[in-house]
């Protein structure tokens, strides 16, 4: 994975097991990232503005570092007794929107993240970018199928809430206190018909405008403190 | 203003009184947006790609609007006596954010929104673009100057609740049943000092992992949901 710019270059770099090589262009003079790559174990090494520029599809400032994949857990790596907070992501688009939720998961302590494997925004550079650093602390675990994993967690004694609008309940009066999954839908289409009818609760939050829906992260990031709120 | 793309150029076609005038690739074939382009009363102009990719920094689909500007509302306009929530951001730079939080507070009923003249995003293409409609809803309210805004508003009866990590209370430990200023600190910098002191609360959001920040957008939403609570 191609990662740039220099903001991202110091968060990656905190950590730099990861960054395979790095490009800069000539005359580059960020002392910060520069003292960072000294004695590093991985090439560093330097082309022209024009070279850089090609390489990279977005702003560079002057820095590209080549960074290793995103390794997905599956279910069965994550999945231990204690586990009790996990939110499922339900075809999430926009790489913005998937970075954020991985901060605030992060944030609230919430055991790992559940993505379907097609159709929704796997972990790219944006997504490393706007989760600013928390992406190796978040387990991320991939899964062909979203309905049957709900199955298999309602086996292991989970409750399953998702968010909408249509016969749904206020989401400050359910009981999150047990073992919770979380499913937040699509920016545009919402929660997938087949999980939707598999949640235990709809919550909904209530809004008093003109519009019908919040910002996926931003409803992601409401519904998740509330669930702690319940816990901690 | 120029915003260009199919799904904003649906959003702002929903309200055509500000649309100055439209560009369309040769060959444009959206037939959702052709249908409400017929009776128009701006004009509509066809050009080439190579003069569409020219007039557009982005990713264009064929389409450019030419869109009034937003027109500001100074605190004199807006401020009656049964204003009760205000949100204020301390110089926010990310549009994404800025856009988000305008479709937040337009879901919640906030007031309004004052923001800095200076060192702060202004509403630009990207802000109208992830604020998705609620633009024109939504009173935004420039100002030259956040603290003496707050004397100001002090002066009226508001209480001032900041969000910072030190020397701050549990952001569900405060009384915000009155009339308030929820204030919202720029994403690198959080609120700015001379703003801080003014503070009647500085709230925090409890956080578990090893990041210490959210999201700006994110941690509004959580705030300003966090003073619906205490009053709808």
């Amino acid at each position: 994975m191609l990662v740039y710019g220099r903001n991202v270059a110091l968060e990656v770099l905190k950590n730099p097991k990861k960054v395979q090589k790095v490009i800069l262009q000539q005359g580059f003079d960020d002392k910060k990232i520069l003292s960072l790559l000294e004695n590093s174990k991985f090439p560093v090494i330097t082309k022209s503005k024009k070279e850089i520029d090609h390489l990279a599809d977005g702003v560079h400032q002057g820095i590209i570092l080549y960074v290793r994949d995103y390794q997905y857990f599956t279910l069965s790596d994550v999945m231990v007794d204690a586990s009790s907070f996990i939110v499922m992501l339900d075809h999430i688009e926009d790489p913005h929107n998937f970075g954020a939720i991985i901060r605030t998961c992060e944030a609230a302590g919430v055991d790992f993240i559940i993505i379907p494997k097609d159709r929704q925004v796997q972990v790219n550079a944006t997504v490393m970018k706007t989760s600013v650093g928390t992406l190796d602390e978040m387990k991320i675990v991939q899964v062909a199928n979203l309905a049957s994993t709900i199955d298999y967690l309602k086996d292991h004694g989970y409750w399953v809430v998702g968010t909408a609008l249509e016969d749904s309940v206020d989401y400050r009066s359910i009981d999150y206190s047990g073992k919770v999954v979380l499913v937040i839908g699509n920016e545009g289409s919402g929660i997938s018909k087949l999980v939707r009818k598999k949640c235990d609760y709809i919550a909904k939050i209530p809004m008093y405008g003109t519009t019908n829906s919040l910002n996926a992260s931003v409803a992601s990031g409401i519904m998740i403190y509330e669930v702690i709120r319940n816990r901690k």
